[in-house]
This record gives structure tokens, C-alpha cells and sequence, in this order.
């Protein structure tokens, strides 16, 4: 079923909602400010004696574990269980996922608190699916990018998580349906942390939009446009990074509905 | 009195100031970009083994909680206690005043150190005068913009600060005198971090300037003024992250004069 | 010996090595940046539970101080240790080098694993040699620039380092050879952390390239031109950082070669 996306790019612009991320220290500022360009208000908050509080305020969570340590993870426990505690939506951003053995570890603890979304590249939601998988043959598959589509599907049904695993095409995984975008531009793989500001931009989407699946389509779309349009006027990665904020907070309806490229299955 | 203000700003550009910071991790690369754009030297370091050492290398410290923890609360802590011993002027940034109580608590401990300088917005400034004040009803008012200069007011006499509530019109409450600069653009507020920059260039300011309340106002309105000028040349906030940093770094005798929009009471 | 050091720029390029970057808060994300725009691919990992494995997962190591505490400590020392049992090479920063004991003490610990580079400032190398000299008139020397020289072929000598003193004129001490490169430009200082970038790239440029003395000139000197034809078309530092990070991704063989300004000595 085609999707309105347009109007939660806008509902989120008129909420404004407020999110918490507990996330890396590489990507603490770049997604603040992508935050702000899409409208919401971003909240940075870990310490045990406060964290809780935080979510309390927030309308959604993020939690990117790029940087972590123990302090940091049991602040993210501390604040899921929180946001599960008041039925608000919380995100998953599994960095690293398979990189060593304690970030595993890790993203099993979290993921048993069922996150609302899931955002990784193909690799990571496949070590993701992997690692918590059961069956001795795990998750396998014979082309690789269905692999990334069987992984996802195996965490959406398990936790009961959107997935949208981002790349070239962002595929987003639910319950009932998978949406292909194929926008963005190869540039933005050499700006650090543009995956970790697309997970906090689903923050602001799940906030603001009461249904999970779309909301995430229309981050994704409107990050993934928002980069490609943005790569267009840029010299490089450093221009790309300026131009992608500016994008994110002025892109117009006749714009995205120009350039989206999606397909539902 | 009317002040001449663009001679503290020469002042800083010769005497580059090393401001000591102890901030939070979402701002640390942009508020030291911005202390260099203004001419000053920024060094941040918070370890207890060395933070009382790098405050007196300094001629300022600057204390912001944002993403405050036990650990950096203790840093601030001795590093507040060694500027007092050393008389160096020390500013405070009460981040998300009123959020948590824990960051009201921790407000509470580091206001007791007297800071030379507060600056927040006007809901910070309220918290801060709200929790500090014993009298039951507090710090009250019929008009929310008078509100906060009362709460901004309360605050000087009980600490002796000089007191800025930065907005739309930024408001500097000295013992004597009231001043208001109107300039800045609402871009301003889309970009994360900017009153933490305010916050770490008023930092280099009273460390070259004698008067505190001048030093205040002098870099309020470099900064505002620098917002205003790089917002019309921006295309959404992240052009104009850049572009803030280019005129600080640029802005001439002539654009100060110009532009700047203040009023004595 | 005249060296051919665009074809390091290509190796690197091609290569994509995976650097391990245990650094400060203030520069993670534009080092992060800074390797990919040389077409590295960064990793940020700190915590006790995985800075071995993440070590041993990457081509080289950069260790940089400048935002020290002793968990960042203990997990540098971790990491050292399992690049130098891997014979991986490791590249240490030493920011801050002087200012404090607790530095001091911590960049002795760290020098005793003899990093493949050390990169830093004049007085930072001084205040190394000066530190780790048991010679009671420690290091030292008529000129002063002659001065930092001598220090760096004492570091060079006692821990088997190839030295590199970055400023106007950037000097790289190995055993057989010295090399002076006079790029860059003097806007470049107004930028934070350009140095810990280009000790980051040095760590890209050690990973794919057999010769440390080789890989140091050819990083230096990519990042020195980059910087130098970056601020050409900067209007102050905002710009710089930006266009900075274009000019790495970017750079051809014809304006490295006709911006190139080497001696060897």
C-alpha cells in the first residue's frame, strides 16, 4: 500500500518532538544538529541519576552504542526500560554489530527489551540476526542482499522491530510489508556518523507518527533525498556534511515528491 | 552608561586567552572552533589527576553541564575551587536547568563557588532562581520576560554573578545596570550548541577584560552580531555553523558598529 | 633520497585500511572524517571489554591524549600492547605534552611501547624529550627551532620512532633522513584539531605503506597541500575546516606535485 510520507515530514516539523539519545561520542554533535534540521529537539543525557528522568521528558529514545563502555550500557538498559515502561518508542543503532564479541554481547541485552526500530547497514543487522539466532545454521541465504532481507526479517519477528537496513537501497522491514528507497548518493558513506543521524532521525519519526513502519520510511526518505540533493551542489565530504543540515531543514514537498524512488512489496 | 564595546573584542583577538573548559561532549569540537575564531586558546581536560593544574595554566574556566556525569561533576568541582583560590573568573552554563533533579542539585553545588558569569536561556535562568530560592514563593512575576530578568536578578544579588539571559534579546544583569542587545537571527536556534559557544567566548572575554559586565555584553554582542551577518548568508544551519565560525574570525570594526543593536537601562 | 609520495596517496586510497583511533572528545568526529576523506575507514572503540579485539581487527593503531583520564589510559595501554604483539604500528599524539605531570607521566608510559610515530607540535616534542631525557642538562640547543630537532632525534633514538614536528615548516626525523615540507597554511591553527587529524591520517598512511619515514612525509604532505589550496578559498576557519575535508578527497597528482615544497636533509 502506497504511503503519504510528505505530511510526517511535516508533522514532525509542527510537533517538534523531544529526543533522548544515548549515543556515541564520534556523532554526538552531527546528529543534534540533523536533529534540529528536521524540526525535533534532541536531548544528550547518560548519567545513571539522571537518565531515567530524561526519557521520562522525551518523546522517543535512540541508542547507538559506536562508542560504548559499561557506564554507557547500563545507561542505555536503564533508559529502554524506561521508555518500554511508558509504552514509548525506543530505537536500536547496532554499530559495530560483530566487530567483538562484547558488542554482541551487548546488543542482546538491548534488543531483549524489544526496540520499536532496528537501523543498520547490511552487515551489521546480519550479525545482528546471527548472534541471536538459535538454529544451528543461523540465518542463511544464497544472494547476499537477500541475505540482509532474511536477517531483518528473522529480528522483525523475533522482537517484533521494524528493520531498515540502509545502504545504496534502504530496505525497511514490518510485519506486513517491505519498502525499497533507492535515493542518497555514494558520497555520504564518506561523511562520518550519516547512518547514526538517520537512526535518530527515525527517532523524531516514530515520536511524531503513530504508525512505526511509516515513520521510518519517511526518515529514511527524506535523509536519503535530502543527501542526494545535497551531494549534487557538493565538492566533497566536507561540503556534503554543511549541505545535508541545510537540505534536511529546507527540502520542499515538490522536491521530495520529485526525487523519491520507492517500491513496495 | 554606554560602553565601547569592539575594544574588548581587540582585546581578546591580541591577548588570545587560554580558557580552561570543562563542557560537554556535544559541543567540545564547536566551542573550541569558536574560541579560536574570537582569538582565544581553548583547552579542554577533565581529569581529576589534572584538571586543578590546567585551570591554573588558564585565565578562565568555563563549566557546562550538558552531558554531565559524577566523574566531570568532580572535575568541575575542583577546578571551580582552584579559579576562586586563584581569583580567575569562572562561568557557569546550567544546561537543561530544571530537567532533572539531579541537575538541579548539581547546579545548586556549583552555584555555592559563586561563578563570575551565568549564562542561559530564560527557562534555565528560571529553574536556576526557582531552586536556589528559599523564600516560598519563590521568584514570581506577572510578565514571563520580566520573570526571567527577576530570576536573572535574584541570582546576582545571592552569588554575585553577573547574569545572561541569552534569546531573542540577550539580557545582562550586572549590579548596576541592565543591557539589552537585539541581534541574532532564529536560525540560530536550529544549530546545536550555539549558547554553549556564547558561553565558552564569554569565557575568553573576562579573561581580558577587567569588567565582567562589559566583558559580557562585548562578547554577546560579537556573537550575536557574527549570527546575525552569517545568517544571511546561510542557506539553513549547517551553512551557517560555518559561516558563524568565518565571522567571528573576520568581523570588522565597521560591520560591529553597524549592526550592533543595544540599549542601557 | 627524493621519494615518490603520491603513490603512498593512491596506495591508501586503494587500500581503505581500517584504523583503530583511541583519541579525544574535541576531534573524534573530524578525525573520523579526516580518514575517510583520505579513503581510510575509522574505528573509535575505548572500552576495556573490546580495545584489544578492536586493535586486532585494524592495520594500525593512533593513541592521542588529549582529553586523558585513566580508563582512556588503561585502554591505551591495552591497545599499545596488542598492536606492538601483532607488529601493527601505533601512533602516538602527544597533545598537551608539558602542561600537566599527570601527561607527562601517562606519554612516558605510553613512549616505553615505542610507537611507530610520534606527531606533535615544537614545544610538545621538546617537552617530550625533555621529560623522558635522564641527561641532567636534558635536551638542548642554541636556535630554538634547531632545538626541537634535537629533541626529536633524542625521541627518535631512544624508542625507535619515526618523529614528526608539525608547524610552518613540518620536519620528520627518522634514522637515516631528514625531511622539511613547507605547505600549509598559518589559518590552519584556527581550526581545532588539525594536528590530531593529520596524526590520524598518519595512521592510515603507516597501514598501507611499508616505509614509516615514507608514509609520515606522504601524510604530511597530502594534508599540509590540502590545507594550503583549502584555505585559498576559505573566508576564515568555518570555511577551512569544510573545504579542508573536499581538498583530502579530492586532491589530483597535478596539484599535489605542483604544490609541493620538500627538502631532504
Amino acid at each position: 500500500m502506497e504511503q503519504n510520507l510528505w505530511k510526517h515530514i511535516i508533522a514532525v516539523r509542527q510537533s517538534s518532538p523531544l529526543v533522548h539519545n544515548i549515543t556515541n561520542f564520534v556523532v554526538m554533535n552531527t546528529t543534534a544538529n540533523a536533529l534540529l534540521a528536521v524540526g525535533a529537539s534532541p536531548i544528550m543525557a547518560h548519567s545513571h541519576a539522571e537518565v531515567e528522568e530524561m526519557t521520562s521528558l522525551c518523546q522517543s529514545l535512540v541508542v547507538n552504542i559506536g562508542t560504548l563502555d559499561d557506564y554507557f550500557v547500563d545507561a542505555m538498559l536503564l533508559a529502554v526500560q524506561k521508555a518500554n515502561e511508558q509504552k514509548k518508542p525506543w530505537i536500536l543503532d547496532p554499530v559495530g554489530a560483530g566487530a567483538t564479541s562484547y558488542r554482541d554481547a551487548v546488543l542482546s541485552q538491548l534488543l531483549a527489551h524489544n526496540p520499536a526500530v532496528v537501523r543498520g547497514n547490511a552487515s551489521e543487522i546480519l550479525a545482528l540476526a546471527k548472534a541471536n539466532s538459535t538454529a544451528t545454521k543461523g540465518v542463511d541465504s544464497t544472494a547476499k542482499s537477500d541475505e540482509a532481507v532474511d536477517a531483518a526479517r528473522f529480528i522483525q519477528q523475533k522482537y517484533g522491530s521494524v528493520v531498515c537496513i540502509s545502504g545504496e537501497t534502504d530496505i525497511i522491514v514490518s510485519q506486513n510489508q517491505t519498502v525499497f528507497i533507492r535515493n542518497g548518493n555514494a558520497l555520504m558513506t564518506k561523511v562520518t556518523g550519516l547512518g547514526c543521524s538517520a537512526s535518530a532521525v527515525i527517532g523524531a519519526f516514530v515520536a511524531a507518527v503513530a504508525a512505526p513502519a511509516e515513520a521510518v520510511a519517511a526518515a529514511m526518505a527524506l535523509f536519503s533525498i535530502s543527501g542526494e540533493l545535497a551531494a549534487r551542489q557538493s565538492n566533497g565530504p566536507g561540503t556534503l556534511q554543511v549541505l545535508l543540515l541545510d537540505k534536511l531543514y529546507t527540502l520542499s514537498e515538490q522536491e521530495f515528491n520529485d526525487s523519491l524512488n520507492i517500491r513496495y512489496a
